[in-house]
């Protein structure tokens, strides 16, 4: 009988999730894992629920009301390709397969040019939130064959987190790799969010001597204010954690050593690729590999000088100049993020809507923040600010906290504190914001040694000057 | 008559510097472009000279002593292809080909394996030191199929520059796409090494009013010193440069947009995808696409708050600093240029010789400099160095001027003068030297809404927490 509403292939955490969102939403489901252990996990989780699991792709596609409607969660990259090898065959024009996984927006883009032609509808969405957002609500970035999106928008909207003003935080990003684009700059956000998070409670730790439990409280407090959201949140949570054997704060007995899954690396990448500057997704990146080489850094730890460590201001005053280099480190990283997302616009001609990105990441994924609010007002009419920085709500908002942010890299500086995100963030700012930038200098060394050429200030045309006397 | 000991394809300007070069060393040479302006340009300036002008690639092979030495000297990209195309049937086993171009190392490892059994051996090689370079004696790092380079050491070592020892600036790098890699490190950190020099005038430009005519003699003094390099050189010449219309120093009449051509970004996406950190070569091109972006900067300054620029202290004493900080902001970038040696080397296999590598680049190049005597030292015995850092040499090195550094970055923050080369190499300095960074929140972070697990400090394994109350 093919009754059900939904598929899903692949019944890891974040598919089982998913499936479980879908059916509490009232929609039934089928599930397919090609591992036999998740097939039966999910038929014992589902038991009694609109649910069924298939043996087999064929009996999944069996399943499925006309036109199906197929979610993939599988890990990105040959198992997204094999999945689809063996689903065309049983597949109809018309039937929509969606990509949930974190995939490289041109793979998308490549998966849909080799569809072209059967009447398959390819779509690539964005899913972010986590395990917890799969099953409460997450935020979901779909794009691709627009013909899909009436067939799936029901769907996903009703499992989607809602914004505070009850919209659902899914909307169709653009055709071809624009769903995947945008979770990818996502990601870069995040990336760049949570290094500022950890450098500013590094600073506390390092410069003003506070305890976990102390910075935990000042975290809760921040949570209440403009930083308020998720990764604040859980960076209070974290901070107050106690390891139940030892007694002791359990963030002081983790490894100081960060991996990452490549989605950062691929906005840095992106936004080199596009022209775009974009440091701080970068130094968050490269925060990670450093992080990575522990093993080097205990022994540079002796044989590298450094700066002893003076005492700083008033803790309070201190605190709240942490508070807004970070508020201010913040808004320039989604500014460079918002970047990305303009020029891979205008590279690809998506016709993305920065109001509608703003308004889909405001609940449900990891970078909810109530910051996003205002990033929706500042896209949200025709006049859209060549960045975010110069759209007025942001630039008073900067106005307001680049000078706390100038002193606390200073201070980091002068006690050999390690800040990178913060300060790629002021280089950012004081580089944008500067009419001259040095770079005269750098066209000239250009054409000195290349003959590259270079342009004047007070005539049009391209100069070389034989520079050598 | 098969006379000629070497044939040069593209007669741009390093092409036909490269083949004057080759000439007044000794060697009879062939050039062919499929230009012919460029064809009859090459054919008068050879005239009496052991050199002849091809009409064809036919031509061409018909004029070469076996086995054919062949440098292609076209712009990187189709035009290789191309030409790889139309001479392949002209060739036989045994003869080599050299790839001179700017070519990324992948292409040149893609194209190596399409001549795989036609006994055809293939050659990548960096070639560095611009047009003059080109013509007196540039850089040169060959890599590709080891049997070639018995076959044209000669033919290389005999054009390129020389050391002060007198060792040519010409050694093999390895197999495979080893040379063009090397000189796309060599791009990265000529990306980084102009970035620090450009942030160190406009420090001394914004910080204490200086004009050209100052800087320029303080370019040239620092030339004399540690420092002493071709890219301080030249900048000396440029700061002293007048332009002859308007009576004004030039450097203050070129627009500052900088341009560029892509191997910097290459160094920094390849840097991304081994886990290199290299921050300062990404935020030199970063610099660069800022830089780009004029017209919105023109409206940034006026609607992006600043700090006042304060008075700094006794110019002499500043500009001492300054040259202290570019000293340290030099070698940090060159042990990240370093470490993606090493890691390309690790991934790829080439068994690169870092000594060798700094050898090479110690004459001829763009960033040739006294440095790099240090450098090949500190890599010339068996004991290499995990980063350039710890080296001792520059550990020393950097203990007597890392306070400088931080003294500057704290004085442009506060000043509102962007200096992100700077600032990164900072970060990178002090982020190496942590033996704890606050990766061990991010690693919780991540565990908390991805369920990625972390690594204690404690005890073996990987561990995940249910953070939530």
């Amino acid at each position: 009988m093919p009754s059900h509403d939904i598929a899903i292939i692949g019944l890891g955490v974040m598919g089982e999730n998913l499936a479980l969102n879908f059916e509490r939403n009232g929609h039934s489901v089928c599930g397919f894992d090609l591992d036999e252990n998740k097939r039966a996990s999910f038929a014992r989780r589902t038991e009694g629920k609109r649910a069924v699991t298939a043996g087999s792709l064929a009996e999944l596609a069996g399943q499925l009301k006309l036109p199906r409607r197929i979610l993939v969660m599988v890990p990105a990259g040959n198992a997204i390709d094999a999945v689809l090898a063996d689903l065309r065959p049983l597949l109809a024009p018309g039937d929509v397969v969606i990509d949930g996984g974190n995939t490289l927006f041109t793979d998308t883009q490549r998966r849909m040019l080799a569809l072209q032609g059967s009447g398959i509808l390819y779509v690539g969405t964005g899913v972010s939130g986590g395990e917890e957002g799969a099953l409460r609500g997450p935020a979901l970035m779909p794009g691709g064959d627009a013909q899909a999106w009436p067939l799936i928008r029901p769907l996903l909207q009703s499992i989607a987190a809602k914004a505070d003003d009850g919209q659902p935080c899914c909307e169709w990003m653009g055709p071809g790799g624009a769903g995947h684009f945008v979770k990818m700059v996502h990601n870069g956000i995040e990336y760049a969010d949570m290094q500022t998070i950890c450098e500013a409670y590094w600073l506390m730790r390092e410069l003003l001597g506070m305890t976990p439990a102390e910075m935990s409280a000042v975290f809760a407090e921040w949570n209440r204010g403009e930083l308020g959201s998720y990764l604040i949140a859980i960076t209070a949570d974290i901070l107050a954690r106690i390891d139940d054997e030892s007694g002791l704060p359990l963030v002081d007995l983790i490894l100081d050593t960060a991996e990452q899954k490549g989605t950062g690396k691929w906005a840095s990448q992106a936004a080199l690729d596009l022209g775009v500057t974009a440091p701080t997704i970068a130094d968050a990146v490269f925060a990670r590999t450093v992080s990575a080489v522990k093993e080097e850094r205990i022994i540079a730890a002796q044989v590298l000088t450094g700066p002893a460590v003076r005492a700083a201001g008033e803790r309070a005053a201190v605190v709240e100049q942490i508070r807004r280099a970070l508020l201010a480190a913040k808004v320039c990283a989604y500014a460079q993020g918002f970047a990305l997302l303009q020029a891979g616009d205008r590279e690809h001609q998506w016709s993305l809507s920065l109001g509608s990105i703003a308004s889909v990441w405001r609940a449900g994924c990891i970078i909810r923040a109530r910051l996003l609010e205002d990033i929706r007002s500042a896209y949200a009419g025709d006049d859209v600010p060549a960045n975010l920085l110069v759209a007025p709500h942001f630039a008073a908002l900067m106005a307001g906290c680049q000078q706390d942010l100038r002193e606390v890299v200073a201070e980091a500086a002068r006690n050999g504190v390690a800040v990178p995100a913060f300060m790629s963030a002021l280089s950012y700012y004081d580089g944008y914001r500067s009419a001259r930038l040095p770079a005269n200098l750098l066209q000239a060394q250009r054409d000195y040694f290349g003959a590259h050429k270079y342009q004047r200030i007070d005539r049009a045309g391209k100069f070389h000057t034989h520079w050598m006397a």
